[in-house]
């Protein structure tokens, strides 16, 4: 059982996108469960506080090392891995992700206001982790979406490995242009090839299409792949566009 | 009033981390709203099939063009942006948050399976939008993330605009470390700088720790900003930790 724990102010966010489709259905055959800890349950004094301003002055409110390391030590973290979701961490990445999907599980701590004193994330060395270079209100929805990428590795949730290991990242490009019935949509048809019953040039063309989104939209992916990878003349590819 | 609508299989997802907090409040106050569109109530046929095999073999369901095409024709979207989200799209950024929310209003298109048929992302011209560089079960959790950054930069919502201003991304940088109350935890003290109501020394203290953090964590941050400011000798700050 693959246990995630989020650390919150707002465990009615939960389980959100995580309470439906083949998460859910996961979580119904104790493949995963979650659990959530309210932060302010550990908070001080009457009204519970959970934070104070900024220590030298600035806008807003601060969570307090005190409360949030007690809310820690309330669970029992063996092997797992302790993220503290902020914009100022290491990027998620599908390699992350995988790496996660071999623990035993993840304990989230979900930010909210100005961020979490730095002495906590220091003492409970707290990994920092970002879903990317924007800024949310508050990291609930960071912790779902890193949950929902690490689950649908473990075995079983997504119910076929050819499907996993043809996606976006998993080869280091990104994914080929799909196509569905109809077959004519309208004047819109379907490329030739995807028709030819030949798959070894559906597997050329689909790699050629990957290869050719790959390096029109992320030049960074593509550098990355070529320095790896044998190029075989990637632009060829681009006339079956 | 900012309008989203998330067009999905999944519509019990929601609002999840939508509706807590600052977003919750805004949207109570009028300042943005959120519909959802079940993408099933356009399927076809008695079970309103949605998906089809990919054209070509391969793994997986691929999301109909023309079911995709008769759920976005039933919004109207003047002036919205429409966005599909999907880990082959432009990386999210801060960037595109505050441009978003410039707009009236975001059509977000939830993928699920392994994508949506290529002709109908080119007909109706949706915006490819990627979370990261990793996979997620669907497109809620990444329509919702992108959702939480946009409102939240919308005015009245946030509550302070000097806090917007000296977040992570909005100057090129990681945001400082915070303290707080207690002073002394424990061990732990907290650094002398922002203890002596010296404004000028904090302001310098906090934007060499933000300096310091970007060029260790994310050198690519850093290089970008170096090329557009005057770098005071940043290393000198380090001496702070």
């Amino acid at each position: 059982m693959f246990e995630t724990t989020f650390i919150t102010l707002f465990p009615e966010a939960f389980p959100g996108p995580l309470g439906v489709s083949i998460l859910e259905r996961a979580r119904k055959e104790g493949i995963w469960d979650w659990e959530t800890i309210q932060l302010r349950e550990f908070g001080l004094g009457k009204h519970r506080n959970v934070d104070a301003p900024p220590t030298g002055g600035g806008a807003g409110m601060v969570l307090r090392p005190d409360v949030a390391a007690a809310a820690l030590d309330s669970i029992v973290t063996t092997n797992k891995h302790l993220i503290y979701l902020s914009p100022r961490g290491k990027p998620f990445t599908q390699e992350m992700a995988r790496e996660y999907a071999e623990s035993p599980g993840l304990v989230m701590f979900c930010g909210r206001f100005e961020g979490l004193d730095q002495r906590v994330i220091e003492t409970h060395g707290l990994e920092e982790v970002s879903m990317g270079d924007f800024v949310l209100a508050g990291g609930e929805v960071a912790a779902m979406a890193l949950t929902e990428a690490v689950v649908r590795l473990l075995p079983g949730v997504a119910g076929n490995a050819d499907s996993l290991s043809e996606e976006s990242f998993e080869n280091g490009l990104l994914e080929h242009d799909q196509y569905t019935l109809p077959r004519q949509w309208g004047p819109y048809g379907t490329p030739d090839v995807l028709l030819s019953g030949d798959h070894k040039r559906i597997a050329e063309w689909r790699l050629n299409s990957a290869k050719a989104l790959t390096k029109q939209r992320r030049p960074d992916l593509y550098a990355a792949y070529s320095e790896t990878h044998d190029i075989q003349a990637p632009e060829t590819g681009d006339e079956h566009y």
